[in-house]
């Protein structure tokens, strides 16, 4: 199942990098700056976009990593453009497809998972999958989505979601 | 793992739930109807707040009922108040509560789970959790949550996560 999850998050940054590409393709059509995305924030405490696609990206990465017992790469937070942000989730990609079946072969419910907030603390891994990064990855992807489909990008959720395998 | 996607599903809403509370203590704050919420959208072609509210929960009712091989209670689609949207929260999760851990005892990964879209398909159990179910959960959730904000709402993503535990 960890694999299984892992190989989802791939797939929806899969999908998210598509919707990146069409807000490239609007901002193009509409003739203006499309790295304009990468402050654009739905309110004015809120961290922009930029920031949305880092930190959906560092949440897979660090679930991959910690469920698998490994130390994740440090991918460095210093994108100012929209083609580098496409860079930092195909370099979050890359590392995801490192991941095998074997990789998570010792990982069972009850392993223990360290997390870096609160410091010193520890999660069980089941707990640290479906409490911790499942819901903080959709929350940072779906913010990333929002912030482009209110500022006249023309997604939908079937972008979001993909072609789901039947 | 089933029931404890559907605790979490649970879980979840009820952090919805407190958020939406929040909006209606911002509403009376600013003395205006916190029912405005309910047709609030983050763009012309999108769902409003009071679709979103309805979807997130019955993809949370139809994730239990489907994996439990039960048939899911219809819920109408009938709120035009806040209030009344959290009555749907209420509903759902009186339903989502009723489940044990043995309702999925007999859930494999491999169990086949009919699917309404599109017609007379259907899905592995771990497919119409992971890349179904759980995407679906969290947009619809998390642009309930994005709406909000959005429009001032002091909301941030902790209330989202909620208090996870350690």
């Amino acid at each position: 199942m960890y694999h299984l999850v892992i190989r989802q998050f791939a797939f929806t940054l899969r999908n998210l990098d598509a919707i990146v590409v069409k807000a490239q393709a609007y901002a193009q059509h509409r003739k203006f700056d499309v790295n304009n995305f990468c402050q654009a924030r739905l309110a004015p405490d809120m961290l922009p976009f930029v920031n949305q696609i880092r930190i959906c990206c560092d949440h897979a990465k660090n679930a991959a990593a910690n469920l698998a017992g490994k130390v994740p790469p440090k991918h460095e937070d210093a994108e100012t453009t929209v083609e580098e942000l496409r860079g930092r989730i195909a370099k979050c990609l890359a590392y995801l497809d490192t991941f095998t079946e074997q990789d998570f072969a010792q990982t069972t419910d009850e392993t223990i998972v360290k997390i870096p907030y609160p410091a010193g603390k520890s999660m069980r891994a089941r707990d640290y999958l479906l409490s911790r990064q499942i819901p903080n990855f959709y929350f940072h992807v779906v913010t990333a989505y929002n912030i482009l489909r209110h500022n006249g990008v023309e997604i939908g959720k079937r972008d979001f979601i993909g072609q789901v395998v039947l």
